[in-house]
């Protein structure tokens, strides 16, 4: 994202920890404008109130547009060169942080805002169940969590096919990615990035005291999440 | 190669064995036309005479080209896949055959071409003596060799210059690269690429029989070595 925002042509390379290897022009869509969005994350964005959390800011894109509408949000993203990034293109909060890391004391939010597929950073369905629990402590009573994520059966590519038989012998979820990003020498490393149909959805919200209020689809295997509190 | 040949947007990921992945466009440029190749390129490819033998010859572009021209090309390629496009591309001598399998049986030949860097499937400083000896027995005696490779020190990359020097420490070549590559969950096994400098080049040939009859410049580090015998 750094080569990127300085005008170096940057491809997003993902390994996955069945040797599969891609890449993606996703550097350059960080760096979009609203004009240029999908149609289903607009429409998912007019659902966005009061105080913002934005979860795996990336380039502050999502940030920076909602702060332009008069809204207060708190970026984070837990790379610091991403905050950088964030502070250089206006964002007015912007923090290192991982979903981990959400804390009491960045106050209470009425929308946590879980963009590009980034309900992923769950990492496991215990993960993302302990994690909603405390996104509860820290939300006003009529708050959304408006969350991105693909759906892993809507594919008919035989390595991921593949890789969805392997994930659920060995006891995960068939969506759970265990990826790591590299760059030149750089590399992340490997985390769990999870993608889940709308069932499985509902089934780690089951309990947690979040519901579904409404889906919004794409035109591919991506889809939004509007999930509310159950009883308000 | 071949996914690009299939219209998908295909990069040619390179793994280096410090950890270092690149990237680049270049199996768009395995299918790029005479009019699209660089200057120093079409210079060398003047010095073209006989019967040819084209190493590595990818996707064929240069086969093709001189085949239009009435030349009589022998194409070989270690991958079979590419010598499926060469076929499909109208190359009419193509073969799945390594540098190391280059043998009397495929005759004579008047030049030996190793384009886009080739001279680096020579690998190390041995093996390129070793195969120059070979090449010296199957080519005529007024035989060109028609060589691109990248002078390894003409870089100020420090991941580049620290390679370098991890190399030296390890006994190998400066820019004696071990390389794979790498594309969705096809992994080539690691290979030596051999960049060579000016001199090192000419330390190569030294004692081959073999020597440099004039080098062509590019803007950049690459460059050409027409390579003659030395005793004609």
């Amino acid at each position: 994202m750094w080569a990127a925002f300085n005008g170096e042509w940057a491809l997003e390379i993902v390994e996955r920890d069945d040797g599969l290897i891609t890449y993606s022009r996703l550097p350059e869509h960080y760096f979009s404008d609203y004009i240029d969005w999908p149609k289903h994350e607009k429409k998912a964005l007019e659902y966005v109130k009061g105080r913002v959390l934005d979860i795996g800011c990336g380039a502050g894109r999502h940030s920076l547009y909602l702060q332009d509408k008069g809204l207060d949000v708190l970026a984070i993203d837990n790379s610091s060169l991403a905050i950088k990034i964030c502070g250089l293109r206006g964002v007015k909060n912007a923090l290192v942080s991982s979903i981990e890391e959400v804390s009491p004391d960045m106050g209470i939010f009425d929308t946590i805002l879980m963009m590009g597929n980034n309900f992923g950073l769950f990492g496991s369905f215990e993960k993302a169940r302990i994690l909603l629990g405390r996104f509860y402590e820290l939300t006003s009573s009529d708050a959304l969590i408006i969350a991105e994520t693909r759906d892993p059966y809507k594919t008919s590519n035989p390595n991921h096919l593949e890789y969805q038989e392997f994930n659920q012998k060995r006891g995960r979820m068939s969506g759970q990615l265990r990826i790591r990003i590299r760059f030149k020498k750089y590399t992340t490393p490997w985390f769990d990035y999870l993608l889940v149909s709308k069932d499985e959805l509902e089934e780690i919200l089951h309990g947690t005291g979040w519901c579904v209020n409404q889906y919004i689809d794409s035109e591919r295997s991506n889809y939004f999440a509007l999930v509310e509190k159950e009883f308000r």
